[in-house]
């Protein structure tokens, strides 16, 4: 079933304008074009190629359609002094959460932590981007946000819940930081794509049909299959992946005053957006917490390294394995290729090739 | 394998009455035996078996090895608006994290959101019970803490983490409260004990051997092996279980100044508190955020209840069995135990009348 793939290699700095220049003819200001470019290419810089350059035209697809504004006029709709929410007016998320990050880290400045809840946005990217602003300001960032419904809650074949990832960054001392990036379900949906690419068979427990039955089918989900939550069945834990997929979507969606559930509008291009919406777009949620709001920063961090150094000597079941922080692959990833360049697999340069001829713009590929 | 086990059932109030005399005999106050008594009787009147007076012991065992101090002076270490970091004095967890909880709503009150690390606590029963104590200020309630050392890292057979449970609690408006309490292990210690008293074997998935092979032996865990984190195998997406657990062990543990990965002071009585700790106990981790500080409460509370009554219907595989709402069955066990009694097994009641002798109590048994 496998077939190899074949690569391309594009300096970061040439994707780098490329992509600003997609961003600028789609609308958006010199200033969101840079940061959105920044967020899009974080996750190719770290290995993530799911959620970078290779969802471009998704964007694209989405501002044509008229369901991504690229001149949004961010609203503050509640301000108090730990808390607030943001109405994105439709911009990209791209755009949108680090505005709220900002606020977030903002506000933990002044009063120890900081959580913005944001309505009315579209996919964010990766939510380590995010979270790990909060890292130069020696604080834990968190973040959040739901998704296009792909996920069948435990007992259910009904696709109710996005991936709904969560990411939780935290510095360390001489250490790199740890960062948990994880969606909430048992495979993320980049990751099928992949495997969809490959024609290759999944793992039993990532998907099932439309019928509730667990397959290996890689082009199961789009045949009106689902994915599974983290824990892929019952005995196995898959109530507590749907538990905390719930949460992210009752937090970043219900509390928002986004869409939820079943309503969130997809960003795939298989699945249409729903009638009788509950709210306005997507939602996320941004959160910082100063290490100093609870002891001392430099104390922190020499414990950290201890955990992390502790961490990556416990005993491996096999010495070619060794126990991974987390981050730390994404990390070493970025060191790599901010030098080498980002490898991008033969079909999404062609995807750029097209989006370059659309908007009859120079690239580098 | 398996062998049916018999139930004495016990009155909610005589068994109340008995574990505040034996908290009292501890040297508890009246104030604090009452209270360490609701937390823990809360987990056996929400169907939490393995988490309330089957522990009694274990807590009396501690004490008596002097690892509890029943007269805590817990002491203040930060304050800051929204955030905090409590010394519990090597106190009940069971009477220091409502203590925390409380400080954390106050401090909702004031600016949205409050938080609170505790160093120097012990085991503090079911997280459900502290995040809960938010819903009736229309808050989320959130708990998380750190737990003796048991689970290996992916990749890993070393025990490294505790069960590391995470607690959201979110109030609905004329549904219940969504209420999401997991530990971040594929299966929690307390299953696992029922299963070893049952001599039932175990599905693959949830341990695995001290050579780090997968086991359905039911005392595998006893024997050197290791539990596995949420998520079984990395195909199966452990690391995110890993990644979800490492979170709650530096939230609660490192951020806190308590005691953090194999350090974590053990409940169970098969290890042994390591020498050179970090830190001091184990740790936890409570918040509380404000409805009010991101949205129109009752606006949320109907959009919960809309969220809810979506979710009970999506599409069951199978009819028998519809989508659970996080929560619910814990508060029908509960509508359902307050009056008919709790059920407690034969080694359960032995093991409590034995306490009940030790102590020279009156008992219910």
């Amino acid at each position: 079933m496998t077939s190899e793939l074949n690569y391309s290699i594009i300096a970061v700095n040439d994707l780098m304008v490329f992509v600003i220049s997609v961003f600028k003819q789609m609308g958006c200001t010199e200033v969101d074009s840079k940061l959105a470019a920044e967020v899009l290419l974080k996750s190719d810089l770290r290995g993530i190629d799911s959620h970078g350059v290779a969802r471009l035209s998704g964007y694209i697809r989405l501002w044509e359609k008229g369901r991504i504004n690229t001149k949004p006029n961010i609203k503050v709709l509640r301000d108090k002094t730990s808390t607030a929410t943001l109405d994105g007016d439709a911009g990209l998320g791209l755009v949108v959460a680090p505005r709220a990050m900002e606020m977030a880290i903002e506000k933990a400045k002044t009063c120890g932590s900081g959580w913005v809840a944001v309505s009315n946005s579209n996919h964010f990217g990766i939510a380590g981007y995010h979270a790990m602003k909060a890292l130069a300001y020696n604080m834990i960032g968190h973040a959040m946000t739901n998704a296009s419904p792909l996920v069948a809650p435990t007992f259910s074949k009904e696709r109710m819940l996005g991936t709904n990832p969560i990411c939780y960054a935290i510095p360390a001392g001489k250490c790199g930081p740890v960062v948990i990036d994880m969606a909430t379900s048992a495979a993320a949906n980049g990751k099928l794509e992949i495997s969809q690419r490959k024609n290759q068979s999944l793992p039993l427990g990532w998907i099932q049909t439309d019928d509730g039955i667990e397959t290996r089918n890689p082009h199961g989900l789009k045949e009106g299959g689902s994915l599974l939550p983290l824990g892929s069945n019952r005995m196995m834990g898959s109530h507590k992946g749907y538990g905390l997929s719930a949460m992210v979507d009752i937090i970043s969606g219900v509390l928002s005053g986004a869409n939820f559930g079943p309503w969130v509008p997809p960003f795939v291009s298989f699945l249409e957006v729903q009638p009788n919406l509950p709210g306005k777009g997507l939602g996320h949620f941004l959160g910082a917490m100063e290490i100093d709001g609870f002891c001392d920063v430099e104390d922190f961090k020499s414990r950290m390294d201890r955990w992390i150094e502790r961490f990556k000597i416990s005993i491996p079941i096999d010495a070619a394995n060794p126990v991974i922080i987390p981050g730390e692959p994404e990390a070493e990833f970025e060191k790599e290729r901010i030098i080498s360049g980002i490898p991008l697999i033969i079909d999404v340069v062609n995807d750029l090739k097209k989006v370059a001829i659309h908007f009859n713009l120079d690239h580098p590929f």
